[in-house]
């Protein structure tokens, strides 16, 4: 038995951070050492679950942090000082913080080339996979038509869901094609019949669906779907922690989901 | 064992009385009595499948038929020849003839109190029965939000398909609305949150799907999906056997696919 | 704007209990005027929600309650004491207690001629609508074969799923059959060609499903597939609720979650 | 424009033979250049297609056919002939013959030394994706359960497919484990809970399902569902023109269907 990875959470009040807390009461793999929270912050100073430490205590301050990993999603303020920190004491960095600018674009890389750091818009493990998936179906099937359905819940804004504008990207990048050039949003009236090599959104809105994504891909006499099914938002938290898991102890570098997966292929 | 019921197809070198035809080979509920064309056609005086009758012909003559009931593809003017014929010799009369005119459709209603009618867009039992269905979800679950995907093949020009917009129509009618009010056809950018009540449409278009309908009722933590999935184009011709088989013997009257369902409902 | 229902919960300290409190509080149908816990119960003289009332707290005496409905997720003895209180005072009750033996029957069957009562077994609308329309297609379509998957997380014990069975035996009672006489629950090996008539059941087990039936009615060329999917337990509680929404006010006699739906139906 | 492709095929007049036959008259790829069948085929000596070639006739006689690929689906004899002509010949094979025995099978491998030489059991191109895909999402996603449920038609006699099994095999080898060891084929009153790492068949039944497959891979609060669905027989013919086009001209050894697809993978 290993020791368990000492893992730090930046931004630990937040959405994410509290649901990161919760999955750690029951993750043997991690010991948490600290919870970051910002200088404002109402929580700081506050207890983390009483249950994980009861001396554990949200904070904003780096300087005893003695981590093998830090969590992080804070906001662009919060991951320049994680950074900086990180950095300093070769401690591993996974971000899920968006907004970055070129400025702090730049130290990501430059500090990448210090310690290990991986950063993701979506850390959802499956739609990662979905995402691998479909780009090697797509590339595999050249001549089938590909299709992408998302459905999300009723309160959604925008459409389609930023995942399935992702993985249309993947696909056509597959293809060695774009969406500018070959996607289609919209299929109303008489739009007349499928250009081949298109490829099709459709979009479902409706109760609390958390996000489901198929692609489909019609071939003649036969299809392929694939298909991502969400039904809790705590998936992002998991799979920070899957990705904190892997990234702790590796070379420096900078990392992505799929670094987490490719790794898991049998040879 | 009963004898089998006599029937005349109208319109048998049609797609549709082609594919009736076919299936006739190995229906023993029927005896094919006349199989008639336009008088033009080239497939006038030609015999229909050699393994069904040697005797029988592709004809253009009424006069002799006795058939208890005659199943019409064959358009508005052969229609209207098989009406007077029925009328005359109380003829059960199936038609999926399209294209009928108010003069027509007069004529149609006035055969109705005389003899057994029934009249459909679309004979699939499959989506008769997904129909029905839909109407009754729609009413007893009036808060949850309905969406409509369907899919066809890469050649179909219009969108969304007929069935899929008479499955609409028939949920917001259940829901006291119609589609000009609560239809949403379009999602693309910033559509914004779904409005209540409203009805979505979402089209995929690819390979050589049939034909596929799926009605979604989503509510909170649960949800309800009704699918009809048409793999083969024989669908149509079966329900129409199915339709003429029901019909014939019936009183007078205008008869829907629907009143073959209902028939078959458990008291 | 009509006065809200008066609501009490009996059993409020139970799973069933806690769901039903966390919906009220933003349920604005009902006034929750009291909350029953059994008399031993930890949770006896305590406050419910704050944010509800802060006077209200969970009691085991029914004397002073004066309620339009109380819905009973108790148990056994609990449900006897609520069946007292609303028979005398005319009280509507919805009940989802489980193991009712005969003399505790009687004594519902009895009530229900002074107060509306209804008991059912599974709360969820979505699933009562599944079944529903899955008699209705099981009769509309007589011959084509029928077929029932159902998964669920990989913690369930049983299969298949009582839901999963209630379904079938639903379907079967529509044919005129019944699951003794049709239903087949392993295909392993060289099972052989499928008996016609007869009802095929699939399990599903993994990942924390909470609960997804599906009914597949399979023809020739077509198929119709009818499916209920549950993300979220608190559907039950939601389904209590509707359920008391509804009883409050009706005629005194035994009522079902059917009789619900039936009144939504068109006419 | 290259020229065609020079096919020849073995065993022209078997139930794939005649569905290669058929898909010829439009895929500007190929030219047939032989059409062979059994020396006492009833066949023998017969027109293929008159819209192919007039001048073509199914024959036994190998002697003068310069193909640049042969597709065979003769059986172990058809397929020795057809092995030794290649062989002399430089021919490329395809071939989907069964019931290959030890010593028919050491022809094979003695050949793939001098001809490009490809066996498979299924030529279906999506199945060879989906198998791929699973493989990888079951090494990716390793602590997820995995699930596989098929449908085919009624007439079907043994349980779990084929396909399904190969399916399950892929997935198994890909976590380092085996059928044998973690297959569950039974679940049915008291299984009990789920045994991690195990993988479940499920098997439905009915209608004309030509086959369908769905590998479930159930995590916590999300999931991957891949599926395969073929809704016509000539799936399978089409899979072995897409592989004999891809293998002509290759360099001599044994392939798989597998290598084509990775062939299409991009860098």
């Amino acid at each position: 038995m290993t020791s368990p990875i000492r893992l730090a959470i930046n931004g630990a009040s937040g959405r994410m951070g509290r649901a990161l807390l919760s999955l750690l009461r029951e993750d043997k793999r991690f010991e948490l050492v600290s919870a970051l929270v910002s200088a404002d912050s109402v929580h700081n100073g506050k207890p983390v679950f009483v249950d994980i430490s009861a001396s554990l205590r949200q904070s904003t301050d780096w300087s005893a942090i003695a981590a093998d990993v830090v969590i992080d999603f804070s906001g662009p303020d919060g991951l320049a000082a994680a950074l900086m920190h990180c950095k300093a004491n070769k401690i591993a960095l996974v971000t899920g913080t968006t907004g970055i600018d070129a400025s702090l674009q730049t130290k990501l890389d430059e500090a990448a080339q210090h310690i290990p750091l991986l950063h993701a818009a979506n850390f959802s493990l499956g739609v990662a996979v979905l995402k691998r998936l479909l780009s090697e179906a797509a590339a595999a099937l050249p001549d089938w038509d590909l299709e992408i359905i998302e459905a999300h819940h009723s309160r959604k804004e925008d459409a389609p869901s930023g995942t399935a504008l992702a993985l249309g990207h993947a696909a056509a990048q597959a293809r060695g094609t774009s969406l500018a050039k070959d996607a289609v949003y919209v299929r109303e009236g008489r739009p007349g019949a499928r250009r081949s090599g298109s490829i099709g959104f459709a979009v479902v809105r409706g109760g609390d669906v958390v996000g489901e994504h198929t692609a489909l891909l019609l071939g003649q006499g036969e299809r392929v779907e694939l298909s991502h099914r969400a039904t809790d938002r705590s998936i992002f938290a998991r799979g920070a922690l899957e990705a904190a898991a892997w990234l702790a102890g590796k070379e420096p570098g900078t990392y992505h989901i799929d670094d987490l997966l490719q790794a898991r292929m049998p040879v």
